[in-house]
């Protein structure tokens, strides 16, 4: 079983690869990356984390697309284009224009998807010619706008992952007193955009039993995020992400994260070593977990996007069919969404791939705003794809977080001017 | 043939009047109001306006509804609730939280809403009741909602107008140098928030013409209003009104007219005379025309609201099938919407009320917009129906124009301290 | 204004002409045919009828089809692939293996459908090259099916006209004692399988006051041919075309029309001459009175298809915005069936063409037949343009009327004998 | 856990009981029956098969409902209304019409449905109200009409289960010399009105090259039913009782089986034992594969419906998570279906029921068959619950395999004449 990460010079490649110490699905691993230099360190710290491990995979490095994708079964694709440095300036133009830069939320999001699509479509291409039976898992955000392009060229056989809704699904059981196994989570949305609208156990629904229940609902994050009485007025459980929707006038300009990953990253790239990037790692959580106050996030979840991907990569390899909150294609699994809409969905997956469990349809508020943002991703993408710059203003000025054409048409101009990236729009 | 002007105490019941004395359509008009003396000094207005006319129709008033409705063949709802002293509180609650205050769009839309909504579901009853198969003419903003809010009692006998869209389509048909019985112009939405997607000339749409050249653009108010670059980017001509969502950061907290009107209107109603009507209506009107640089508009359209709701009357009475676009409910016209929520879109009327034509699907950020607005026109009827707190909270969070819960919850407090009639939410 | 009749030497010509006698909204006429001995015989016809006539349009007939198209505003299609001698062969197969032989239901439809589509579609795409803004009503059977066709190439410029639902209507207001022209015929489905679901009167249905009135209901041809209690049953009244549905046992087989007019129409064309054309016509109306029992049905309705081409060509030259039933692409207008497809409805007339009116849903059983008939017409359009003989089994297999398998393939080895015109599924 | 069969007089209870003998699943088994008889003669046989057994349940017998109900945590449901007689009479007369007389299919099946509906949603309100917590597993036939009227009281509750998909499949796969537990098979449609559309593996569909192979297809039973022309033609393999509809002519009349059952099984019930069941039984079965000349079919399959009963109880008792094909509430799975409509999908199931999968759309001609059909069961639904002569009339009428409205209102009147449990329809 062999599994190639594009994007393999990536920071937290030796999460997937820590993960996969344990698993024993994958024998070969390929670290492909544009940057030699990352992927040297990253390979560095693979072989000291593979010290004394039995079956660890065969590792190896390439800067070569067409090497890394020779029979390959898996690939994860996890590239950042323009890295990030390119999000600092998503970031500090959104900023000037007093609107929100988050990476996969708002102006910073368009902005990241306006660099990165173009290169997830060539890459899907590729693989589509070089790869036609490999399974391809997505990270690279944002996640739905990117799997929606990927999926131009790759049908089903690629999946969009994230960790949000599974973390969201766990701090609701535990708040519950649930054991999620024995729970059904009627999660629905867009990849950063859904809502937990019921949590069934033993056939019935008990998530108004948590709505009903304050202090339950304030001992978990997104719970204290949103607030008891908004979330009993919603009847629905938000991503956390949700927040930047919800709480926009608050949230807009305040969050400011790529120069601290900047700087400490440099470090660890610097004199790459199994501890100075384990060091990095925990910097970087408790920085997380200050921010969230979410002290006991990581202990509780055990693990989160690595384990996500190796769960999908199981059932992919032919394990037990199993159930995970994906993005795939929509078919018709939620109402009033385009069948080829990427969506993010309970799914069942086996070596079959991913088939969305059909899905209630969204309350009308939140089948507004995904359709909203939707809109706006595909316009992202018709952008990317034809280079338009009426489709690119359209995306920036039709997002909700954007409160003005005129604020959508200075943050095209700023950010054709802040990167290169963007030329092809010009 | 007998009219019934529920509000018949308002200021612009004269246009109607003048408008009924050279249809002929009318012999009864009975105004009925809660306020005698607004009625008395419209009434005096009146007796003037029809010195001389032949076949004026009959005119009497009544604060009495079951008087007013009995054997009646038409109902215009042109009600009030609050007064502009209403309005003028909706606007400074909402300037203070930094939105928009304005009475059919945003904050200041939902508390109107929550004001009127009750009483115009009263009347609907009462007229359902006691004129079965009187047709009604709804003028009451915000229209949209509270079409939809009466048509739960009136089904299709309740008809929604508003002079923007044909405005709209006859400015654009000036621009275009096309005679608008010539032309078929597909527009769609909800009142106040649609679009003119095409203008069909010999089956031709000459749309795209008019985007290209830039002067011809500029030459209309909406034109303007928009600027032909983000026309051109949207493909389409939005209703003037939805200028508060494309260019929200300049419009919020701007406007302010219900203290110009109230103070205005004082002087008339203290000495009412044909004259002192005239006068304080050219005096209205060189304001609006000042504020939208839109001189020769009343002219131009022969006329707004009194003109439509008459053109309309006169099909609902036997004359010739025509088509015009009106608010009614959705059935499959508009797809992605229910089929009992009222949009706006052109139907064909007969005596046997008003069919909406087939339109095409609406553009994927219009659906968005739309199926959020109108989630926010059903919480704001479903609080004004259940008396549900929750409701109204989630009315005022979801609307596109109002970016925080948190704003939200400090305008619902500060709105029920406001309005006594908003009591039944406490 | 140039009218083309393809087709122009069919018998029905002189009716078409006849009624452009009293219209003058067509000034040249030109006719053509690949028969160039039956364009004699109706040009010596349509000489004698315009003898007198003021305005008469200028008459020419063409074997090219170049020149027929040449400038023309409006083109009636009007051809019949394979002749009467071709209908009579459908009739004799289908009646061999027991099955409906009628040339626009069930198998022998199917046949002719085969048949006709290649030619129609050929036509459709010349007429779009070469007259790209003509206006083309189609006349030719199975009309649906050949309208959905055309429309592949012609868009909304094809529209496809019957007499059967006005000609429903008209007697149903007769029954009713009401004035066609103010009531609403809430009428949906497709060519030839069609309800008529709501009569509106000043906006009340008044069809039910019909299915209680066994009498009144008795009075004209679809009362008696589908007997009271059934009609009760079903709540609305049917096309008479669904009595080959609703009564397939005793339909089956039984009708034979080809060859009694194969025979009488001989005796016109061997002496062509106003007076034979008029004797041959009342002979052939006749026969069908006495079929039907309904003496009184030409009067009433004051003529039938050309009466519908002249009001629908009027409308789309540019005179009143009229309401006609067409047959149109759906897009939205009947929930449940495909934007594409050719479905017959209530339409808004004009010079921009015809847009259907939003029609209510159709009841489950008749969605059932609408779909499963609109897939025989889609599968045969298929063979008829990719030449799958698959398509063509699946056509003739699961049209409803067919109840075997084993059946629809003994149909198509015997038609596929019969007609040369088929060789291209060989 | 205790399970309680509601019909547990019936001769195929000793299966199910089998069956559990195995599972150690339930450990009270109560048997409901309105016939004492019939009930002494089953618990004798059980008895006997448990004789050794470890673990066997405890069996009791009562013809109380409330007792069978008392702290019951699954009811299956397989009642007969009117036993084998009412099922020979159903046959009688439609063949006296000359139509089909099968108990799921056609007139059969819906003078079965218009017995049983009344009797099973009683039961379905009474288990709402003693055992609201309880699943329902449904084999009363006909299956889908029969879930579908108990699901008004029960919801997702109930679930109906129906053996013919998974046998399908099954021998699809071995024909395709494929593990069914690897692949996914792609089967929709209602309860014995489905097709098997693709089925995957590694992701690919592999039933194009089933289709391609005569001899593979040939090799199993609905390969030889339908012929491998006329799958290829429809390119997917239908239930096998589709064989119905796509052979209607043939099979009209043809079969009956009620009066071979009925006969054998008056032996059995006279002495009961279980070796006369065993035998029985054998006999039966050998009739069946000399019908249907599957003689491996039983061996194959490893059981039919008890086993499908088994595997989902095990889930929704809170085993592994699986996937079944059942029959369930449609939801959004099934495209152009109400989502309350019954429809047989994959599923997922655990201990909080069954959800459906998102199927892709059905074929156009299927979907028509499926509309029909549904809109059938749903008329015979409202008779049965408003005891309507109109709506039964409908039911008959309206199926496509009855080829007449005459034939239909024959039918009823007979059947009202037949059976005394219709007098609610007189």
């Amino acid at each position: 079983m062999k599994l190639a990460i594009l994007g393999g010079g990536g920071f937290r490649v030796p999460l997937v690869h820590g993960a996969l110490l344990t698993g024993r699905t994958v024998t070969e691993l390929v670290l492909h990356d544009v940057d030699a230099g990352r992927l040297a360190a990253v390979e560095r710290v693979l072989a000291e984390q593979a010290a004394g491990a039995d079956d660890a995979p065969r590792v190896r490095t390439t800067t070569d697309l067409a090497d890394a994708l020779s029979d390959v079964d898996f690939v994860f694709s996890a590239i950042r284009v323009g890295g990030l440095r390119g999000r600092q300036l998503d970031e500090q133009v959104a900023h000037a224009e007093g609107v929100l830069g988050q990476e996969t939320v708002g102006a910073g999001g368009i902005a990241y998807g306006l660099r990165t699509v173009p290169v997830a479509a060539r890459l899907a291409r590729t693989i589509g010619e070089l790869a036609p039976r490999a399974w391809v898992i997505n990270f690279t955000n944002p996640a739905g706008m990117v799997t929606e392009a990927m999926a131009a060229h790759l049908g089903g056989r690629v999946i969009g992952i994230c960790d949000s809704p599974v973390g969201l699904c766990r701090r609701v059981a535990r708040a519950l007193g649930v054991e999620p196994a024995t729970a059904w989570f009627d999660y629905a949305g867009l990849n950063h955009l859904g809502w937990l609208r019921a949590v069934r156990v033993g056939g019935e629904d008990v998530l108004p039993r948590l709505l009903a229940d304050t202090a339950a609902l304030e001992s978990f994050e997104e719970g204290r995020l949103f607030g008891a009485d908004w979330l009993r007025a919603l009847g629905a459980l938000p991503n956390e992400y949700l927040h930047y929707y919800y709480f926009a006038r608050e949230a807009a300009g305040s969050e400011s994260r790529a120069a601290f990953l900047l700087e400490q990253q440099r470090g660890f790239y610097e004199e790459p070593s199994l501890a100075s990037w384990e060091r990095t790692r925990l910097e970087r959580e408790a920085t997380y977990m200050a921010e969230t106050r979410e002290g006991e996030r990581d202990d509780l979840e055990g693990g989160g996007y690595e384990r996500v991907a190796l769960a999908l990569m199981r059932a992919l390899a032919g394990g037990e069919r199993t159930t995970l909150i994906l993005n795939v294609r929509n078919g018709s699994a939620l109402p009033g969404l385009p069948a080829d809409a990427v969506v993010e969905v309970p799914c069942v997956v086996d070596a079959n791939g991913a088939r969305p469990v059909a899905a209630a349809p969204l309350p009308d508020h939140a089948l507004g705003l995904v359709t909203a943002v939707k809109a706006v991703e595909r316009a992202t993408i018709e952008a990317a794809t034809t280079g338009s710059r009426a489709a690119a203003l359209r995306a920036f000025a039709l997002h909700p977080l954007v409160d003005s054409v005129s604020v959508a048409r200075r943050l095209l101009e700023r950010y054709l001017a802040a990167h290169p990236e963007l030329s092809y729009l010009a």
